[in-house]
């Protein structure tokens, strides 16, 4: 079998072997139900309050954190039960997954957007000017799945409170935790996060709860997660939670700087060769590369590197149903670049030699299909 | 280490050794998102789509399936957007699980309760009593997760329908699936299931519509599950699913059959012995055994054979948090019978050998609990 070269890591990442290992004795042998009242069941009850405890220390320290299906599940409940709370306006980014929008439109409030500068980040001025007394809840995403462009949250809610201190503050931080340390301040009210997107099990997301912020249960039931999310525990995905942070080594950054090198030097070694490699990197970031070729179609290019055994991700998995890519539209990049857009994504599995395979194996099938053109 | 015998499989069954293995390959290997446009991708989407074929394949002839982050994610479902969907009001039994309970309380809506008969099934002539034009919604459990009774939900479904077609019939299916083979009618509109009842992973529960069945979305975002269950796919929870159907074993009956008589074994030997073991057995099912003990606690009797390495249940897990027991009260057995019962439920992993200790087990803790008393 071809050996694979994964380069979507912010769709999702493989789980680390280590991190395999020692979830899989939460399924065989200490299978039990966290709820039941023998000694099996409290002593995975105890292995689940280790884990939220090493996720808490690391988000926050105070706070209260549940763990939901997915990071889907932690954004829906972001945006219903967090305007549920206090009826009026919401305010969101251009650029937050669809998982915030679609839920932000079905929620029946009014909505309004702020756009996203060229850089990737969200508009602070156009934000600020959106706030006013009948704003109920701010969701801003903290680093885009798109671009990889972090925003400064921590700023942005502390500005929001300042013009309106009873907005609910919220951020989608699935694309930071863990690959960034980043402390939420007293001004964040919720934040999201997911396993599978740091090398955990998929079908497991947590939301972080600001100590003293109410709000209602999202699902109904058996009582578990303090009452707010109701179902046996995925025992399984949480504790896989844990062990991928255990687990989750950087060094994306080092990739991406030489990811970016090798660009430049297939771009030189083109042009000397008559046959120009051109492209333009959309926005700035440490770990993802959104990269534009006018003209050409990125779903060719992704399908073409596909078939070499490189996967490349072409912006949100989540996206795929709807189509375009509302971050790259909302950052003023113009459709045909949008059109020929590729998202290259690192982990911690990847190596340097994949990343400089890849640069040549991308050179190559963009110079080959502006040749056909 | 202790071996555990383990007869509490209507809370969690643990995974067969093979569903483990063969699931495996979804977590390092192939472990890339459905929604992801290389070949990778296309194919994991592929394996789910025969998984929910072969569920499908079991519940009906036609209709759709969504997988959930749980059965009481799908039972939430069945409710609201149930519900939601034809103002009117709800009719649940006294028996169901607290993820109906609980939700059709959240729901806002008029709720009106049919209660049990003393062998545990809903009693019918009060179920057709309460339906009217005013019915929106129908919820009865196939086979109680406290119990086993098994209601005939074809039959029931059937004769609400004929008083007011429009009503939805739902049903919780979480303890029939795959234990006993049921062919869903077509008065039956929603059915939910689960993975970690059977053998597979906790955190995935499915939810059967009803062709032709509209439904609003449970959670919103990148449109998966047909737009009704928006989140990444549980791609390893979902394979586990499939091969826990394949793996799983039945043979429930022969143990609880084996149990029951050597209980009556224990009996007589205890009579001559001048100790009686004296115990009644609520309801009557096929593979869950509710048995109590009058003027013990439940609770009790749980935890000693807890320290022997006997795991019991003491009805719902998700129940642990609420106390009582809202089925066996449904079923009028007095309070001194339902405060002293406990819930003996077995799986395909129990052995016959498992089955007569615990009956000495049993009896043995009982007439020392009645001694010191």
């Amino acid at each position: 079998m071809q050996k694979i070269i994964y380069l979507d890591n912010a769709a999702t990442m493989p789980m680390n072997k280590k991190t395999v290992e020692k979830s899989a004795v939460f399924l065989e042998t200490d299978f039990f139900n966290p709820s039941a009242g023998y000694s099996g069941g409290a002593n995975i009850s105890k292995q689940i309050a280790k884990v939220r405890e090493s996720i808490l220390k690391r988000l926050s320290d105070s706070g209260n954190l549940i763990f939901t299906g997915s990071a889907t599940e932690a954004n829906n409940y972001i945006i219903s039960a967090g305007h549920k709370n206090k009826r009026g306006d919401i305010i969101i980014s251009k650029g937050e997954h669809p998982s915030i929008m679609a839920t932000a439109t079905a929620s029946g409030a009014n909505i309004k957007y702020v756009g996203l500068k060229n850089d990737g980040t969200v508009d602070e001025a156009e934000l600020l000017k959106l706030v006013d007394s009948n704003t109920a809840l701010v969701s801003i995403f903290h680093t885009s799945n798109e671009t990889g462009a972090v925003n400064d949250i921590g700023r942005l809610a502390q500005k929001v409170k300042k013009i309106n201190p009873n907005a609910v503050f919220c951020s989608d931080g699935v694309q930071t935790f863990c690959k960034y340390e980043y402390k939420l301040g007293a001004d964040i009210d919720l934040y999201s996060i997911s396993a599978h997107k740091i090398g955990g099990a998929k079908g497991i997301g947590g939301l972080y709860i600001k100590k003293g912020l109410n709000l209602k249960p999202l699902l109904y039931g058996g009582g578990q997660e303090g009452g707010l999310r109701s179902g046996t525990e995925n025992v399984y995905g949480i504790m896989s939670f844990g062990y991928a942070i255990e687990n989750f080594e950087n060094g994306k950054q080092s990739l991406r700087n030489h990811f970016v090198q090798m660009l430049e030097k297939q771009r030189k070694e083109s042009v000397e060769k008559g046959k120009p490699f051109e492209y333009t990197i959309n926005g700035n970031s440490d770990w993802i590369v959104s990269i534009s070729f006018e003209g050409l179609k990125g779903e060719i290019i992704q399908r073409i590197l596909g078939q070499k055994g490189i996967y490349v991700g072409r912006g949100s998995a989540c996206s795929s149903k709807i189509g375009g890519n509302k971050t790259l539209e909302a950052m003023k990049i113009p459709k045909k670049l949008v059109d020929g857009s590729i998202r290259i994504s690192f982990g911690p599995q990847n190596s340097i030699e994949e990343v400089t395979v890849t640069a040549k194996e991308l050179a190559d099938t963009v110079c080959q299909l502006r040749q056909t053109d």
